[in-house]
């Protein structure tokens, strides 16, 4: 298997935001392009929940990376002119210390014995390495999504780490529909009895719940715009098989199908219950509001993403940020992109995303 | 227990649309008010997915009914002036033959050698209650979200059997959004082990996955932005416990945990297996779309209602339902409400609805 990453070893113990701390943690994390000699063109990518640090292929990892439209050479993040970052979520299971690597203290994984993980400890363990590259401040960080909030930790903490950023379809906290949506991914997982109270065994993972979870993830990422022009009413052709007993036998569920089994096998079920409750966690009302908790930010200029038709984080969360950031002086633009995909745009939607990033990044 | 339910049985065998029949099946009903001696005053309501024949309180039964704002001596359905009949659909479990009657050919419960049920034969069990009652031509035919799917198989079939039609919150058929909703509620079913392939025992039912179903159910039928309003980010309070290991410690979490709870004891899993499909079956495209479907229904006047954040069949839907009623020359009003509610606008937004529906009514 070709592998590009490479990996930080965090100050140990890396005390966590909600008590607890870590031995030994590493990040895992892939960089494209060369650091200048006065370091002063790095762009730092915080993922999404689930997404690796391979945001794009490179020489030492030729696979199409999630965000491969969007980075390289001649791209809108321009690989010739920038040196790319991008982390695997501390907590996550893609290289960084999560729920399924080994605790040193006991020789065995640490599953529920790992710590209440907050989106603040992975921006804290993305700015360590940064700092550990030799880097004063980013020429920008970018963050879609979950990574979106994971910047905005970032930003409150180190508020003076970047000259310019990208926020895309991420918000200064939850709502209850989105923390609806999430509790009940977690509780498809935990409801699975093959979970085990978070003690399965490696070639017995709580597929059952997964596959749910991932499904009602799906079925929120994406819009019900874009699958009724995608899928209507087709049925499942002769040679496919209907998802479970009960299903109606529409290539909708197929769809769903697929994307449930790719993600079950490959992400641990445990890091993803963490993380994902270190969404519904984070809270910029922690830190006094928006405006407030942003106040400090000195980067030079802002771009701010959000998507008509998205879901769990509706434009006027998108707004907020946007707003937050100018009230602190940064020059922010906010473009609300008319997008059919639902939160997922950023991933597909490279027509209407790409212009929008490269005119950002060319005018840095 | 008061009960106010009365039994029709059903022609037998009762053939149904996909294949099979059903011997001695019957229809649970209730009624209120009193039928004129011209048989002129009935007003037939066919239900949602789970809602029983008990739509509003009576002599015989006291408690609240689902619809008990709507329907009374002096409400929008005026039982001063109409005979209303509320069915239990076939193939339910409050009364009604379901999957969970007994088979009179083996003595057990159907389960899952229950025939595919189909909202057609819903309509035409409805259908035979009212010819049994001597009721020639309705005064109104009313069914909201799955009933109003019904009641355009009823119209197709009986064209000429109603002088108003109140439709809300359906359509002529899912769009996949809500196919994939219903066919992953129904994966979290049959991917319960308790479920024991449609065999569970009655005091030991599939309640994790009827549970996570119901949840499922509960976010799409409301809206983001009603929760948005009731709950924010509220914690529980002090005596709440979690609704599971990984519960983030939401109010919005408890509210899911008791609409589940109650739901999950009071649902036969398997009748909600067959109906839920039956809904992803049905399509008016069957009989060549909306307007071929209806374009012999012969009712004086029809009311379509829609509400603007309904997830699960949108507005546009509607109206195609009342465009397809004014196709075939009835004289139709649309109206799309500006519930916060979403799909189930219908049983709490009793302040939009029982004005429009008090206006149809009382011009009947």
């Amino acid at each position: 298997m070709p592998d590009a990453r490479i990996y930080h070893r965090l100050p140990s113990p890396f005390v966590c935001k909600r008590g607890g701390a870590l031995v030994d943690a590493v990040l895992a994390y892939e960089t494209w392009g060369s650091l200048d000699p006065k370091c002063c063109n790095a762009v730092l990518i915080l993922t999404g929940l689930s997404p690796s640090a391979h945001a794009a292929s490179s020489l030492n990892d030729g696979d199409a990376g999630w965000w491969e439209y969007l980075i390289g050479p001649g791209k809108a993040i321009d690989t010739n002119r920038f040196f790319v970052v991008c982390v695997n979520s501390l907590g996550s299971c893609k290289g960084s210390t999560g729920a399924a690597s080994i605790n040193p203290g006991s020789g065995h994984p640490y599953r529920l014995d790992f710590p209440d993980i907050a989106l603040e400890d992975i921006a804290n363990s993305a700015h360590d390495l940064i700092a550990a590259l030799g880097i004063a401040q980013l020429a920008a960080i970018v963050g879609p999504s979950m990574g979106g909030m994971s910047l905005l930790a970032w930003l409150h903490a180190f508020p003076g780490a970047a000259r310019g950023i990208l926020n895309i379809s991420a918000a200064s906290r939850s709502l209850p529909f989105a923390l609806a949506l999430r509790s009940l991914q977690r509780e498809a997982i935990v409801s699975d009895p093959d979970w085990q109270n978070g003690s399965y065994a490696a070639d017995h993972w709580p597929v059952a719940g997964m596959r749910l979870a991932r499904k009602i993830g799906v079925i929120t990422y994406r819009s019900a715009q874009e699958w009724r022009y995608r899928f209507a009413r087709e049925p499942l052709r002769g040679t496919q098989t209907p998802a479970h007993r009960f299903a109606g036998g529409f290539q909708i569920e197929s769809y769903l199908e697929g994307h449930a089994q790719r993600f079950s096998a490959a992400f641990d079920p445990n890091c993803y219950l963490y993380l994902s409750r270190a969404m519904d966690w984070f809270d910029l009302d922690d830190y006094g509001g928006t405006k407030l908790a942003l106040k400090d930010v000195r980067a030079e200029r802002a771009l701010v993403i959000g998507v008509k038709t998205d879901l769990l984080f509706p434009p006027d969360q998108q707004l907020e940020i946007a707003e937050g950031l100018r009230h602190a002086g940064v020059a922010t633009e906010y473009a609300e992109l008319d997008s059919i995909q639902g939160h997922d745009a950023f991933l597909v939607d490279s027509e209407r995303f790409a212009p929008r990033v490269a005119r950002f990044f060319a005018a840095l």
